[in-house]
């Protein structure tokens, strides 16, 4: 870390076997100097985690493309995260170059040089969860999208997890709710455990407690399928239901929380509201009946990396983690239609 | 059409109100030549269609960055066909510039203009259908992917929907069923019709016929649910069913039919065997049971398009359209566990 700040252009000098001149005409993108040269002091600076301040840099450096790098393949987060990026550079003018690490970290370290020997004026690093991820190490502007850098001192943007969670609970208790249970995803995410933890809070400060602990699992059907027979253990046809609402950690679990209790002969929202997370529209649309969730907005929260770094660009860093707010999308699951 | 192969150096010079000298030095990147001349050639270029010779093309004129176009904003089918090119395209040490057209042509013209303002070496388009779509004017070569050039001259690659259909089908005949039905998505697409049509061949090249009219509907499981309450209008609890299979145009189609049929508790594959395709594992695995489907294979496609492309780049381009094969995965909703 504290190498970042300290490298000097004799050390990049030394470490590429170039002069000291080389290495300020290369960083600068400044003179005539072959690719190769150019790549190797580019590499050398990565390397030491030299840092040149944005501000300095001159506006003839700037080549007007961004790397986007994915954590990602298919993923679900990490691609509306990216296309929401890719938008705000090309208004910008900027174009975005595409590289997916598909979660290995040799993959990550080659593109994130050849990113740089390509002279990118930064790199936007999209995760595939909100779990904080190492930083990379470059001479160029980095932004971190959806999984934040465990750098406070990097610029980051992630989903407010609290921020839904507090709008289901205040959508339940809005509905006149006022038993509710909550069925998370995996224990050990960030995500999960922050909707868990805000739900249960938010339901403490309106005076009430969750009806039952909460049950972690994983992200899936079939997962909420068997909640509601956990829940429903002790409970006998006839009997008070113990719960009269269901929040759930994702779309998916919500959908196999309303198979169950259908398959129960339970009515949703009439007897149990169930609220969902992600407005994953292949799951809330198809859910019977449709879901009740949180949207992320990940196609913001692109943009906002893009903007971030577009000001890191113009040699305004932003430091720290910007929250970005949530949606909620109302549907059958809790009443409307 | 016929411009692109005759516009010469000479009416690019006019257009770009310069010389046939500096027209020359812009398309073969040899040369000083200021930046926003070589793009006002590039753009001069593009307009009049003029497709220069890849072979003829210096390699000192490439830029080892390839276009990536996709129509799709957070599309299924050309996500995964994109990042298959984007990692061929790595491994042959090329980056790949992202540009969404959000199925827009003004932003696809936009894009197009600002890849070739950067001096792609070549594009690849990826489409959301198999539906043929436009050709680019462009002077690099470009491939089209999953949507095939309407240009016969155009190179192409496109799943074999019809290689798809016959392996269900074999399949189900494989497991000894003789009354098959196909309940199909959309009727005016491509892939639906040729998937529809195909499976109605198979089946009769086995000395059969459908056991019923295929049935067209949309892409979702609420029209599987519904197909099957149709295909059962005049069947009885007790009577013999009228159909052993159900082979459906897509995985949605298919956990839709799981599910009814489920509610209607006819066993499946025990009375009626279920197929999908597409192979999209929250359906696919969702389901229950499990499908037996279709992987279209993307990743490998988009690997294709870029085997494709760098061919044209190297001065070897391919015509017409290849079609890339597809594999069954046998799952519970067959009898596979």
């Amino acid at each position: 870390m504290a190498a970042r700040r300290t490298a000097r252009v004799v050390d990049i000098a030394r470490a590429a076997g170039v002069s000291p001149g080389t290495v300020s005409k290369a960083l600068n993108n400044s003179g005539a100097l072959r690719e190769s040269t150019r790549d190797r002091v580019y590499r050398a600076a990565a390397e030491l985690g030299f840092s040149p301040d944005p501000a300095r840099r001159p506006p003839a450096s700037r080549s007007f493309t961004v790397g986007l790098l994915s954590a990602d393949s298919a993923g679900r987060f990490s691609i509306p995260v990216m296309l929401g990026a890719e938008n705000a550079l090309a208004a910008g003018q900027l174009s975005a170059l595409l590289a997916t690490s598909r979660n290995d970290p040799v993959r990550e370290a080659y593109h994130v040089r050849s990113l740089v020997a390509r002279r990118v004026d930064g790199i936007i690093v999209a995760g595939r969860t909100t779990d904080a991820r190492p930083r990379i190490d470059v001479p160029i502007p980095v932004v971190y999208a959806f999984a934040p850098s465990s750098d406070p001192d990097d610029a980051s943007v992630m989903p407010d997890d609290a921020d839904g969670a507090r709008r289901i609970v205040d959508h339940l208790l809005g509905i006149g709710r006022r038993r509710i249970v909550h069925v998370a995803g995996r224990p050990h995410q960030h995500s999960p455990r922050t909707r868990a933890e805000i739900t249960a809070q938010a339901v403490h400060e309106a005076g009430l407690e969750l009806a039952a602990p909460t049950l972690f699992g994983e992200w899936s059907e079939s997962w909420g399928r068997r909640a509601v027979d956990q829940l429903l253990q002790a409970w006998r046809p006839g009997e008070p239901l113990p719960m009269d609402a269901i929040s759930c950690g994702s779309d998916q679990i919500a959908r196999g929380v309303c198979d169950r209790l259908r398959e129960l002969d339970l009515r949703v929202p009439d007897e149990i509201a169930v609220t969902g997370f992600d407005d994953w529209d292949v799951m809330a649309l198809a859910s019977r009946p449709p879901l009740t969730t949180i949207d992320l907005r990940l196609e913001y929260l692109g943009q906002r990396a893009a903007e971030l770094l577009l000001d890191a660009i113009d040699g305004r860093p932003h430091h720290g983690i910007e929250l970005t707010g949530m949606e909620l999308v109302p549907r059958a699951s809790t009443g409307w239609s």
